[in-house]
């Protein structure tokens, strides 16, 4: 828990008695890899905060292809949100990469926290706001950049990413095919053998 | 003002003093077509509430192409966000494309707003949140459909906007090329015409 401290305290203090009280809504869980938190269809009853491990998180179009929204390390936040804040049916997978410890908070619980302590409301009213703005910066992306230059782009963003995942993912999340990563990658394999 | 009001009410009731507290850190402003209210390079002083007119927010890239980010319409709210909140240069143009009124804010008006007044926190946090899982949407469609599919999709969630807006720009924002996007309209000026 002092992790979680130390994350919502990169936003705002918090007392050891506000800490105690937030505290209280979250539930442990230990998460196996491979396993599912949310499946398509499902009802979306929490997001989760990561603790460690990896996670994904990717929707799976009409011709079976998947495609990956997020990928979430430790002092992420995952869920489908659109079904989590609707209370609706979820249209995404969140699957466990590699053995995890994540924090699970209802929506109920989230909006009571930020109702009753007003250093919570604004701790996630400025969480999903820099949320906001680097998805801004992923849509540019998409929009405006070949897929060099995306894979670059991601590299120097996320080069702990880069290490920990398989290609084939990274070239789900970039919205780009396994072969053209190949070929992306063709040259420092070069350099690797040379 | 009323205009706002009703906005604002939308997520949260506020009273009449709250109100009137409230619309004291707005600054009305007048925009002529072609007007810019930000370009690439500015320091971003304000975000922007629509209450009448049409808006665009826009990337040039390297080689000089336009990548549409946002449109804006009565009841939306634009900047260049991630140079607003942290008070970089601008790496956006916003632009008026139709005769408009803006409501402008400042971060600290907007910051101080929100710590004094906790309806203004909560709708806040309320509004991005409910971008943000729009935005969620977009970018699984810039993943995973293909250029008919989104101009379909474009066209059934935002009616108003295919009937005001040059195709060239819808273009822009759904990231298609505009020889693609005549090419999807082909079939529809075959039908009006026989």
């Amino acid at each position: 828990m002092n992790r979680l401290r130390n994350h919502i305290e990169e936003i705002t203090p918090v007392s050891d008695e506000e800490f105690e009280y937030i505290q209280r809504f979250f539930i442990k869980k230990r998460v196996r890899k491979h396993q599912y938190l949310i499946e398509v269809g499902d009802k979306v009853t929490f997001e989760y905060w990561i603790a460690n491990g990896i996670f994904r998180t990717f929707y799976i179009d009409e011709g079976g292809r998947e495609h990956i929204l997020q990928f979430g390390l430790e002092n992420s936040w995952l869920s489908d949100y659109n079904a989590f804040f609707h209370q609706t049916a979820s249209q995404m997978n969140l699957v466990c990469m590699e053995e995890a410890e994540v924090l699970c908070l209802t929506l109920s619980a989230r909006e009571k926290m930020a109702s009753e302590l007003s250093k919570m409301e604004y701790f996630f009213r400025r969480k999903v706001t820099n949320d906001y703005t680097a998805q801004q910066h992923r849509i540019i992306s998409l929009l405006s950049q070949n897929p060099r230059q995306r894979y670059e782009e991601f590299g120097s963003q996320f080069p702990e990413i880069i290490k920990k995942i398989p290609k084939k993912y990274i070239a789900e999340y970039l919205g780009i095919s396994r072969e053209m990563l190949s070929r992306l990658n063709a040259p420092d394999r070069r350099r690797s053998l040379s």
